[in-house]
């Protein structure tokens, strides 16, 4: 018997990150390039701002009229006038001032603002009831970023920061790394599509094609759906080998017995050269994946239980887009910490994923262990998250605070 | 000069709840609901799986056929044939068995299958060398589902895991909350329209509006802009009420100025009743942000500093999204954890968001506080998340463990 060589997780990220290349650059409008990583290093083209600006609403000031002033004893101005707002500023003398909003630009002669709240009007003399020091409650020309300083660097990926920042510069197109379309295959011939109303005894819907798309699309790829390949193995090649022409990645699921695996290795080995990259994953569950470099392009193959397809699909599908996607670095995998409300044994050497509940305990999160056979979609939809055993553990015991991924 | 009277973050959140109910459902395919909230509860129609099926590729077996074998005592049984996949099983009589694969329909006498690797094959003859317990191996009929089982409440969120489950039900349509229009304005004579390539003095682009646009649609709302409105109340009032009948929610960005601020605070309360309900959150950055109710219609005003703005909407417009879309409960907000790399000050009874870049330390992450006033957008762009500091505390000090919020 056969036993399967399996890779560590940790290893197979390691793999993707070496084997694979980010795809070519696009020119794309901001209004669509949110989740793009650019394929440009972009530099300021000018000022941000390009003038002096308040951060309040008050009085425009040289600072130096309001030294010496306070509470008791007020700094006289005389007032010159309004900065309209999107206008230039007018100019002011010595011992003058003017009323500036939230973001208006200052007076040439004006070096900080005093805040309405610190003073009194009296006709066109206002009393300032604080002194302000040289650059209080401004912005300065250039203080956000100068003319040519780097704004965002090459493979940064675009958020609503990023987008907000390239549009306060006027850029409005930039070159990003196009998305990766991901295309996808169910295997077995149990499966018939999911939209079938009447089944046959033996035959079973095919549920992960829908999950897995959606999937996809939230890991930022363009999902294509292949169909259900029949297990013959000239057919399986050949629409494999059709489909692999028209997407980045491909992705296999449902082939968990002998007989698909066998297939899908096959094909694995036939698309193209490297081949068959990793044979099984010291993980659960999701042990039985496959994962191939056929010319260049990524191949995964999915344990066909729709909770390991699921699991494995969100973290090496994921790691797989993240790269074609031209995303630098791993992504960060923020947690919720909750106690944990039984005791789990795990394998030592295998990293376990168990679905578990949060409930609300009062005083925190407590993380219910849902319990159920790879097989049963049902426990994963009653799970808010995963908690991930390391490899190193043995097993967690009950009240143990332990971090939860939550599965959005 | 009238104070700001401001509300704690968690009774704004308390008054989204109450104000607002969940939008009006509609029918929809099961490949377009991801990320939608159920409006119905869901009843299995049929029982998951309808068989029994084998979870490993073996032999299926009467279970007591193999009791007390073991390495050295194997029992032999007949293989009387294979399980086609998708096909019904053929029957075994006593001392046989038969070849089944993962996923593979069970002979109706059979109740437990033997992994392949627990066997050797002589001819017909199979060779077991470990006993199987009734049910060992097995997926039983109606194990995940039965039919008429409560499979999804009202209510609950469609995530992958549920589309997967209801499409193995051949569920293909539901009933679920309209996604919401979120319809946006900008506020305020000095901003011009991002794409405006030559600035004049005084002038800014108005970067706020592509980037919440975003942040909407990665909430799950459908963005709507408005365009830039005029510092003239007439117009202001015009527009937003035009706006307000073809949308769901209504947002104001842009008005931090004293005047913005006043033509959005009275927009509010002619818009439609109760109107204003909050007029300032406890929360750094983006404490003059404003909630209104408008006959039923959330309208919110943001401050106008891009970092407020998007931290506020990210927040609040969350909370207001999650709610007339019909999401359950609170959202988990995940965290990163790290060392914080140096002392913050903040103010009691305010909630601080600070923004922070992650590095790795080799043990874990360290926090860096990324400093620059809330009208920086590229402070925001170089964070990887942001740190909360509760109201309770009066800062936070170098060393100190703290929890990350990812902006992603």
């Amino acid at each position: 018997m056969k036993l399967m060589r399996v890779t560590d997780p940790d290893h197979v990220l390691k793999i993707i990150a070496e084997h694979f290349v980010p795809l070519k650059s696009e020119e794309m409008v901001l209004e669509k390039a949110g989740g793009y990583c650019l394929a440009e290093d972009i530099y300021a083209p000018e000022n941000i701002p390009d003038f002096n600006r308040s951060t309040v609403d008050g009085y425009a000031v040289a600072a130096k009229d309001t030294f010496g002033s306070g509470e008791g004893i007020p700094a006289v101005l005389e007032c010159v006038g309004e900065v309209a707002m999107g206008q230039p500023a007018p100019s002011i003398g010595s011992g003058q001032c003017c009323l500036v909003h939230t973001g208006g630009m200052l007076p040439p002669e004006a070096n900080a603002v005093v805040m309405i709240e610190d003073t009194d009007v009296t006709g066109a003399m206002i009393q300032c009831f604080r002194q302000v020091a040289p650059g209080e409650n401004v912005i300065h020309r250039g203080e956000d970023l100068k003319k040519d300083d780097p704004a965002l660097a090459k493979s940064h990926r675009l958020r609503a920061p990023e987008i907000g920042l390239l549009a306060s510069l006027g850029i409005t197109a930039v070159k990003a790394h196009r998305r990766p379309v991901v295309g996808f295959f169910s295997t077995g011939d149990e499966l018939v599509n999911y939209s079938r109303a009447e089944l046959k005894p033996g035959q079973i819907r095919d549920s992960n094609a829908p999950s897995l798309l959606y999937l996809a699309e939230q890991a930022g790829a363009e999902p294509k759906y292949g169909g259900i390949l029949p297990d013959n193995f000239d057919a399986f090649l050949e629409q494999s080998r059709s489909m692999l022409q028209e997407v980045d990645i491909l992705v296999f699921s449902g082939g968990s017995s002998v007989g698909s695996r066998d297939y899908t290795a096959r094909t694995m080995q036939e698309l193209g050269q490297p081949g068959l990259l990793v044979e099984g994953i010291s993980i659960q569950p999701g042990k039985p994946t496959l994962l191939a470099n056929c010319g260049g392009k990524p191949v995964l193959g999915l344990p066909g239980h729709p909770v390991s397809a699921l699991n494995i699909f969100k973290i090496f599908g994921g790691a797989i887009i993240d790269r074609l996607a031209g995303r630098e670095g791993k992504r960060f995998r923020p947690t919720v910490k909750a106690a944990l409300t039984r005791n789990i044994s795990s394998r030592s050497g295998r990293t376990d994923y168990v679905r578990v509940k949060l409930t609300n305990s009062g005083e925190g999160f407590n993380a219910v262990p849902v319990f159920g056979r790879s097989g049963m979609l049902r426990t994963l939809a009653e799970a808010d998250g995963l908690l991930v055993i390391p490899a190193e553990k043995e097993g967690l015991s009950a009240g143990e605070s332990v971090e939860i991924e939550i599965w959005d």
